[in-house]
């Protein structure tokens, strides 16, 4: 059993689009039904919560064991904390633990690159993400990974931690792109052809003006509870589809429970992201949604691909 | 965070009581009810499983994952394997993992053990144990650390593994028993007061036989499924009173529900035994039965203690 902490897992990966061909596959596998993946197990702690969401596929079983505690952040400790297991397919063994923070923050990055991929107009190459925290961070990377952008933009009501950001995200980058950060969300809009959005918000973040949001392709990261929202109602009215990764999302995110509760967008213009990765359909340049709130297939594809780049490049801390 | 293998668990411990007072201490707590335990989640995969037990304390909260693949036992591998992960109660931290078989193995001995504490009459001293398993072992082990046992007497339909049981046993004790493996499961009746079945059998492998079972204490381990059983009718018909480790026994184990759709015996006559220990009753000279399928409350209570243990003695592989 070997153990892969954040240095390793990013040390194993050739590159970050490992791990969207990774969450690629995870989405194949859940349009062709060759998994099982028993609704995940939720249990509050007052604002505190574990989380336990298992997945089994053809290759093996996994289960990602999550804590989510909000008030870590002020203790500069990061709010999601955990393990990854995968377990032997013949055996039942555990094989390998690796660092559920990084797992999920790579996995995540990959379901908003993978987006970009399809969903971004071709000819379209700038970026804007707002949240500048860690999912901001890595959503900046893989968009920057699917895509070459030009200008990337940043906005976050915090402007202590923007700077920072641009620092960290620049390095990732393998060639030159303009970044810089915004004052607004506006001024971010008018800047952007992707938005991005990764923030903890209860209430829009994108401002409610339609001219603003006409032919976007927006990537809603944030929103993965009922009472959590970033978009705004006018987005939905001119939206022309929204993809989703996985119909629970219809379930867990605000950003979908209120359009569909107060009638701004009907289910028929809902559908499952994996359903166009298999269409191969063109891109289109209307204004587009994909909302992700994640699930445990992706998990286990991406840490599935993880352990098997460790295993060939003899990484990883042995356990016995 | 620390990992704890087979020999750093067993290492930790003082001795096998530290784990028998964290069973204590688990029914304690499911008593006054200051815990929080979700319903296990089980994935079949044919003849294989996957458990996920996660369980929340006043200290802490921690969840096992365990694979259960029969199969295994053909290829001389345990057919239960897993890990326990426990987490800091403050920050979700992940804070330890270790090998749940040995964990599993443990806290289901202590049970044994701890029913023997508090059912066998004082004046006994003679134990059986049918089924010279894994479990066998260990439930052997902790009835000699429960009680100054003089007779010890196994009974296996394998003779081939006796010879390799008694010889494991032996030295775990620290004084002298008289050890002896019996020709039959009647052979066994005859010599023990207190007898311990440890056995995946799916039919009785206790003679039904009212007159060899009379006034004995019996500890029943082995039928964690609804189709698996170790006791006859006659046993319940004499039985004064039927303990259980907890109310899912009722729904879980084949030695309960025949015995109670048959009408062999009324649910009046269960009880949980948390009440026994706070109770602090006398011992019978009846017929007893106890019948333990297990819980992710053991598994939490035993796993902190031997995490506290290791911490202490500074045991167990650094993981970082």
């Amino acid at each position: 059993m070997i153990y892969l902490n954040k240095e390793d897992i990013l040390e194993s990966l050739a590159s970050y689009e490992e791990i969207m061909e990774a969450v690629e596959d995870a989405y194949k596998a859940y349009e062709i039904g060759n998994y099982k993946m028993p609704s995940r197990l939720r249990e509050d702690m007052g604002q505190n919560a574990l989380l336990l969401m298992p997945c089994i596929n053809a290759q093996g079983l996994g289960t990602k064991i999550l804590t989510v505690f909000p008030g870590n952040s002020a203790a500069d400790k990061p709010a999601i904390d955990g393990v990854m297991i995968l377990n032997d397919m013949a055996t039942g063994e555990p094989t390998a633990i690796m660092d559920a923070k990084t797992l999920t923050a790579l996995r995540t990055g990959a379901l908003g690159g993978v987006a970009v991929k399809y969903l971004a107009n071709d000819k379209t190459n700038t970026v804007g993400v707002i949240g500048a925290g860690t999912q901001g961070f890595y959503q900046a990377v893989f968009a920057c990974s699917a895509r070459k952008v030009k200008v990337l933009r940043v906005y976050d009501n915090r402007p202590e931690v923007m700077d920072s950001f641009i620092g960290r995200v620049r390095p990732e980058i393998p060639y030159d792109v303009d970044i810089r950060y915004c004052q607004s969300a506006e001024e971010l809009l008018t800047d952007s052809e992707t938005v991005i959005t990764a923030t903890n918000s209860n209430r829009p973040v994108i401002p409610d003006d339609e001219e603003l949001l006409k032919g976007k392709c927006f990537i809603g990261i944030g929103s993965f509870k009922p009472n959590m929202r970033e978009y705004p109602e006018s987005l939905f009215k001119i939206c022309r589809h929204v993809y989703i990764d996985t119909y629970h999302a219809l379930h867990e995110s605000g950003d979908l429970i209120t359009p569909i509760n107060e009638g701004w967008i009907k289910k028929d213009r809902i559908s499952h992201f994996g359903e166009l990765i298999n269409a191969k359909q063109g891109k289109s340049v209307d204004t587009i949604l994909f909302k992700a709130v994640g699930m445990a297939l992706f998990d286990l594809f991406a840490a599935q691909r993880i352990f098997e780049a460790a295993r060939e490049k003899g990484i990883g801390q042995e356990i016995k």
